[in-house]
């Protein structure tokens, strides 16, 4: 069964269901919403994603949305294929529960507002807010020094293995790494630093990064 | 084994956690960490919960933050004690992480706003800000139109039961009803209003709400 992505493809949310799907090795395809054209906003997508926001996926009769929702959901459901990316005890779940959620809000928040004002608002020509950048970027890096503490103690977020805890940090960081020029933030640390290297250095990472260059809206493993 | 919670029994997140313990029947005690002291920004508990934000729980040897995360810890492994607060098929417990994420990115920066402007601020003799309040009840009365929608297809956010979906917006809300004065949110909306009588009125909620009256620092089923 093909698992149906509506989405956008340069956006984040949509990238990191993109990213689990491709690490477990579930055929998927997009139905492009054009967020620049607020194809998201339109009666018709409100009627399945009622806050307007991309993805959702349709897997057969079932419909869900929040990507880290998604994320979880396809981790359980296909627990023993591909890469574990969730844990085996409770325990270990929890930990990347929490990590999950760290992301969603310690963590996703700064970044959106440096991409949004650095990236997307020069996109369409508008400009940012530049000091709205620079209060992000400096909490964002007292959030990345609790990282390189944790990543000095484990080699991933949520323990020893790659687990959804790094996968869901991925799309968002390569922005503020790439299109926002803001390596230094990752560099600057040692232990978060060589997370990154090894994280992105993930063959499932590289084929989301075709995709998006190439405009290309199917995966088959 | 007792669970300790390490939290400031005033505050929405730690609240979140005693809901769900009191909900499967753990007992639990409470070592305060006064938020109006900034105890949670002192080096010995953010050597435990590095954010500075409360809670954090310690059961056995096992430590766990992010409020969302041990809900859904205690969740899935007290599974068959008290109510499920869960699901029982992936399909279910997908749905309830849905709106546990809806909650947390949704609906709680605009209750957050509200509250701190309204109630957080004033008790500390400073003046809230009028416009952040205006804008983000506007907001919140938009996200609750669309709760309105869901809850007169299901009785509950994620279904025909009563689950952590529901239950994670029960302590910042009652802040909103009750010191904040804006009950009009809820009643104004047939089915939110019929929702969150139904669901204020479990035991659960009046322990935990007389709990924080009292000042209470434990509880035994």
């Amino acid at each position: 069964m093909t698992v149906k992505i509506y989405g956008f493809t340069p956006a984040v949310c949509p990238q990191r269901v993109m990213l689990c799907l491709i690490e477990k090795g579930i055929a998927f395809e997009i139905i492009p919403v054009d967020l620049q054209k607020l194809e998201q906003k339109q009666p018709n997508y409100l009627s399945k994603q009622p806050f307007g926001q991309v993805p959702y996926v349709v897997d057969g009769d079932f419909e869900l949305y929040e990507s880290r929702a998604i994320v979880r959901y396809y981790a359980a459901k296909y627990a023993d294929k591909g890469p574990d990316l969730f844990g085996r005890t409770l325990e270990e779940k929890a930990l990347v529960d929490q990590w999950l959620d760290i992301e969603a809000i310690n963590f996703n928040p700064l970044v959106f507002s440096i991409v949004f004002n650095l990236h997307v608002l020069p996109q369409s020509g508008a400009t940012g807010n530049a000091a709205e950048v620079e209060a992000a970027v400096e909490k964002l890096g007292a959030v990345l020094d609790i990282y390189d503490r944790q990543l000095s103690k484990t080699k991933y977020l949520a323990g020893d293995r790659f687990t959804l805890a790094d996968l869901t940090h991925i799309p968002a960081t390569m922005y503020v790494v790439g299109k926002c020029g803001l390596s230094q933030l990752i560099d600057d640390r040692e232990h978060v630093e060589a997370w990154w290297k090894d994280i992105t250095n993930r063959p499932a990472v590289k084929r989301v990064i075709s995709m998006v260059d190439s405009n290309a809206l199917s995966f088959s493993p």
